[in-house]
């Protein structure tokens, strides 16, 4: 058994994606274990099965680790109890995450959107630490944001708070998911890009030679990355002249591509900003434990 | 002389115009007293001259009324003692409004953005009573907001939050005065509404008389009013995506002309945030005295 300190505060977070569950105990602020097991794909009750062996096994372990937090990739209903949808976990839909884990593991815990929770990670413990007011945008598949201001969580009135990937950039443009046309996800997404730069080149393009491309100087790919990176760089200096956080840490999939990336969002955000605000963008920092890191302060929070 | 009641707060709210200074006393959430004056055109001392002398009258009336708050149309430094520009005041630009009035006075007065004190004022006594969040738009020549979160005005890191005239809401589009293509107020606000009718009936046409073209079925004046509403509609259904507040207040010249304006604003913003959450638009209630009533309540929250 690791020994605890009393005075630290301890707590448990999962992280429940699309492949894989992460799970681990955040002492302090060190995340002193941390494990990885692959996401049933059998149904929710399967999965709380498996939240919950987890949570038991580093309980046992971690006597004073009674606060717990899981994060999911969707959102939650207005008392964050239930999971609306989470597309990318098989069978997530309307899962009474709460109340399913009260029966396994006999304690409450804490429900947080993966997004949010990733958010807090950044903000507390991460790039954005040392900061009032952040917002943490992650860009991969889809495009979406986290609010902390005043060091706490904005939700919002619905709970929707940091729908980043849903605003217009583009009226008239390419509709989104949603059924909305010009979304920023619809243009600047890891999605978008592949499916631009595949019609351009006309053959199936991934996101990844997209960049790759585009940094050797092809020209359509060139083309297409940019207004993406354009598109996501104004939609950020919008929001500083509308909340003016302190800051906006960057993650996601998209943008472990790098330089390229950072240089292309900064580029627009300088151009669209210029006389109200410096638009500052650091690159998140706890990679892909942000998700288990956030869970487990969100669970502290409440 | 007013007997003022010893348990109800009692301030002084000034309000700052291009053509009037307007003040007044409010106890508890009553504007009890109101005076306009114009607004001198020979300079910054002269506008303070006739603060302080404001001030003097209704404090020798309503002696405990000690807090005083000012409310101007332009931007402020960062600790709120100066005035950077306020455009529409002959010769407002760096003023130092606090220590003015304190030499004047020889008392601290509270020094608050015009919109950002209506804001406050419509979310404590006007239309947005009640709620927690708020965002207040005015649409006027120009196009700004005031977000009110928990109660607070939110100011963000530089205390540029509420900047929505400037957000970009048609990349390529018409350049505002800030130099930045497709902002809000390039397309939406009054100005831009007479600037597209003038050009389109090749005669001059003011903001009031395009309205009532396209309420009369005028096919250019109809699509230009239309098609600035839009882009109102959709950057609230913006606004509610990323902070979700509980309602949105919208008042300023171009808000008076009703119905019409409204309706067009909120058929935009519901198309645009279906499946998220619902936009709710209130009309401001407080009219002209939401500066005095936002000033007086600035000067009571500090």
């Amino acid at each position: 058994m690791t020994t605890t300190s009393m005075t630290e505060p301890v707590s448990i977070g999962v992280d429940v994606g699309g492949t894989k569950i992460a799970c681990g105990v955040l002492r302090g602020d060190q995340l002193i274990e941390r494990h990885l097991q692959p996401t049933p794909e059998t149904g929710w009750e399967a999965v709380l099965d498996v939240i919950a062996a987890q949570v038991q096994g580093l309980q046992e372990r971690h006597p004073h680790a009674r606060l717990v937090g899981v994060g999911v990739p969707g959102p939650l209903n207005a008392d964050r109890t239930r999971v609306k949808f989470a597309p990318n976990i098989y069978g997530f839909t309307d899962v009474p995450l709460v109340d399913g884990l009260r029966e396994r593991l006999g304690q409450r815990i804490i429900l947080e959107n993966d997004a949010k929770a990733a958010a807090l990670a950044e903000a507390h413990l991460g790039a954005a630490r040392g900061t009032e007011s952040s917002i943490y945008v992650t860009v991969s598949t889809g495009i979406g944001a986290g609010l902390v201001l005043n060091g706490r969580i904005w939700r919002g009135r619905h709970g929707i708070a940091g729908e980043l990937g849903h605003v217009t950039v583009m009226p008239g443009g390419p509709v989104s998911g949603a059924g909305l046309d010009g979304a920023l996800e619809a243009v600047a997404s890891g999605t978008a890009i592949a499916r631009d730069a595949s019609y351009a080149l006309n053959r199936d393009v991934s996101t990844a030679e997209a960049f790759e491309l585009a940094e050797q100087g092809h020209p359509a790919a060139r083309r297409i990355v940019e207004q993406a990176l354009k598109h996501i760089g104004v939609a950020l200096a919008d929001l500083q002249k509308v909340i003016d956080p302190e800051v906006f840490v960057i993650g996601g999939g998209v943008a472990s591509v790098g330089d390229f990336f950072f240089r292309g969002i900064q580029k627009a955000a300088n151009e669209y900003s210029q006389g109200f605000a410096p638009v500052s963008i650091r690159r998140a920092q706890l990679g892909t434990d942000a998700g288990v890191i956030g869970a487990a302060l969100a669970a502290r929070h409440g």
